[in-house]
């Protein structure tokens, strides 16, 4: 198989860098490339959000703060890198063609933002597509897509599987705004929708076991294409 | 006024390059230039959509399909290029801050497409986005914006003035596919709505008398922020 | 064996892209890549004129057209890269050291053009000569090199076997312009003769059988170092 | 005068970006700016400590650590060219002779770090002796230079006047490690020496007046060249 | 005026670098630029010679030694850089649209070799023809155009005025071959024959007087176009 | 193992280049590239020193000094690559991470000079230090390190065996300048010894063996980490 994960920044640098899960996750996706090609988008979380809160004191140019944003995503890339030792490439990735090439290399490319207007759920989500991937792998701060916002209403109920349709629906209700949290946004869900992709979308806990999550053990969301 | 406009591929080169149009927008462009700082960016029309369609043969992965629309943007722009001399960035621009740079040597940089998963139209709100220009003209082959597709409907009536969010809302109904036709694609809108851009759409029988354009004299639709 | 193949774009792209041939010629390509190394240069061909032509209603500079053929060049290059899928390098080629670097990854390296000032032929030589093929195979529209236009003489005999003296002598007569038609030009023919690089030239008909042609089976015109 | 400034990444981004120092600095560069040339570099400070922190974790190699930082010097630089709006070039800049071209455009380049091995102290003296800059304002954690740490030894005394010399052996008592903090690294101090650069070493209270301290009002040490 | 110059690499360089004469022809650089665009073309000369014959005791590979004769031009040029210091652009320029863009800057481009299969003659009447030059200046070792080789035959007499067909004529009779020494090679005869560069071919002795030359005061051939 | 060669560009290029012994060393290089991963850096010898002399009459300028040596390290490498043949990877390395990678292609990557303020020795250090090196063989004028310079005291002795420690106290006198020669500078010294990198320092007549060298066979300086 062929499996990009799209890891949002704030599960691996929640405040300062969490050694012990980018170890962690690290060796996971060392022994899932023994069987599978792989590829991952790492997002900016937290300290992205910092930088760009204090961007904006100064200006209200969104493109201006995704350029921002996505130099810490590189910077949060650069320490899965470090995790992944000789089996990543050691460069951030920049582009869709360049990840191909290393997946012929036999080594795992690491992404971060590529462009403004985009989230890296976009970003993960066109890598799936472009390097037609069987599994896109969502891994997030909520451990699922859940019928309502689960830190406001207590009833939110979560979704085992939904369909890529749906998986639309329910991203447009919340626009993609840089350095924005939660599920995947609108645009990255329509490129899953329009590419077709199988996806999981789980927490972090599942992260840690995520050579069970690819092969389907996981407590979070199927998307269905 | 810093100004940037958006020029359909289909518009330059409706199926071979429309040289008169051609010269008479490059003229325009140079007069508007003398007082107001310019930025084009440039589609894909028409060459892009055959060259779209012969990959889509070979393969069903949208986001190479763009890689090779912005291939064909970049030829189009080389003939705005072409037309404008010296008073034009003699490289195709591919980033928005190049973009920029350009303008403070007092040149117009002329972009075609940029990433896959965005078109041209996007990549002209986000560059009117970045720059903070005070005007975004679209110039498409439709003369506006209707209250619905005026190639269908014979009574379909054209909107002389919408706000951003009604922008948005028109462009939600038709999805962005690479190579789409039509007025701005909901990305494109929803860049322009978040940057706030005052925007001109308007036909190409309008694009002949762009100088007049940027003074308010058009058929076309204004988008207010 | 290490095989340079030269295509010429208006092969690939008569007007429209040319689906079925793209398709066949690929999968020769593929055929032939089992046993052997593979570069590829296309050309410009129709649509390129067309762009040149265009510009040249602005501006006599020939270089400038040079630089608007080398675009063109890229999208019809990445039209074989679609066709051959995952055997291509994803992006298409424009230095001949990163050519050598694909092959050595076991992929296909597609080039356009590269410089002002060389056409596409030329471009193929030299990468011959840089890679020290052991062959290099012109697919022209011509179906091999003449005695004299077969287009205007219906007289002209076709040469079956040349040498790469008599390729220079003939190809001295007519002389290198951006985007010109016919036989290789004389700048290719010479690096073809201080490479030693033996050389096919062969017609679309011929194409559609490259693995023949490799191993010799063709109607088209040996060049003989 | 050309003037470079070398402003420490805690000074910028102690904990949190300090956006009111960040503001303050970018309106006194500004104003530096009508009468003087200005080039800027970034440190890292604290937040690339964190990310090598983590990064040790995973290996002990610290020209990976290099690149790790210099990733954050960007996301720093970043919000000073924020702050410095139009005035500033818009991307980081990475080679010393890109800074050059900036200055000819009459704008402030801002640097990062450029290459593992160097701490942005050394790329600010290389980039003032590059430019043979008047005056390098070296602006820091501690508000000059001491005969011993001051932070250790309450008796420590700061030095008003000292010659390149001398900066060499106070600074090659401590040596450059990946995120040292302190007064400038050995290294810088030998670019300083041979470049024999007259240099202000200034802490941060003095950096809310860079105006006056570029016209030698400040309370930190003057090294003669 | 535009003017391009065409420097010989052993004209500059003829075993060790020439420092007076480079440091003349800077002086006469920046005088004629105070009233003229200028850009300059540098060659390899002696030394690019003697590294390409070591190559040759590697490899027959000409495309190869043209890649290394390009690495010595960059140096060369690098020296004249260092000779015009701030009327100079500081990196070699190897983009014809990128030297327009730093004549735009009022500084002075300077190139090496750019492809290979080319030599710097050729590139200089590639810029000459791109940014559409009034006059390329040629300087070179010989002191003109003459009816035969100077160096062979005493009776040899020199050109003083000769059209652009007449060049490529006599251009025609010597291949081009990387390193290879004399008047203009034949590819650079035809770009200035299809440019219709109006061409002046001097030797060293009147590189002196450069600012002179440009007002057609030397002992050297005029090329008419 | 992995092994980093630094091979000073005065014992390949000692005025002109040295044929026999490039061939020989390739020779030797290729053989070791057997059974081990190796990566070359190659200095700017005598060549660099002249045109860094040169350039010293038209500006003090350290930093563009070293630029013009980085330009002949390139020459000086080309050498050795062509020498490698299609053992070596055909481009000069200018990056670590990209060293890393051509390893990983089974091919062998060579560098020059990468950035101002690094000698070559520098580099290879930084090399050896990022591939986590098992061993850097240093190829230097003189034949180890000596408890005094044997160019100067006929009774100086040559020191078998020393510590990293004992590198940094012995380079520590003479200080880095643009194109210095001798021994290796203090600041590889200093990247050796916080590496903790073996290091064996011979002459140009061991240089004939290195087949014999990685193995522990030489007259030179073995320096323990």
């Amino acid at each position: 198989m062929r499996i990009v994960f799209d890891v949002g920044g704030s599960v691996l640098v929640p405040d300062d860098p969490d050694v012990d899960f980018i170890g962690k996750i690290a060796y996971e996706l060392i022994k899932i490339s023994e069987d599978h090609e792989v590829a991952v988008v790492v997002g900016g979380g937290r300290v992205a959000r910092k930088y760009i809160r204090a961007a904006k004191s100064f200006s209200p140019n969104e493109t201006f703060k995704d350029y921002i944003g996505i130099h810490i995503t590189r910077a949060n890339a650069m320490l899965l890198i470090a995790a992944l030792g000789e089996k990543a490439y050691p460069f951030v990735i920049q582009d869709f063609r360049k990840a191909w090439e290393v997946i012929q290399l036999k080594k795992i490319p690491i992404m971060g933002g590529t462009h403004p207007g985009h989230t890296t759920d976009a970003v993960s989500a066109l890598l799936a597509e472009y390097l037609q991937a069987d599994l896109l792998v969502v891994v997030t701060n909520v451990d699922g897509v859940y019928d309502s916002d689960p830190r406001k209403n207590p009833n939110a109920r979560k979704l085992d599987r939904i369909t890529v349709d749906q998986l639309v629906e329910i991203a447009m209700e919340s626009e993609s705004r840089a350095g924005g949290s939660g599920v995947v946004d609108a645009l990255a869900a329509k490129f899953i929708q329009r590419g077709r992709i199988k996806t999981y979308i789980v927490g972090k806990e599942d992260a840690y076991h995520l050579f069970d999550v690819v092969r389907g053990k996981h407590n979070g969301t199927v998307v269905e294409p």
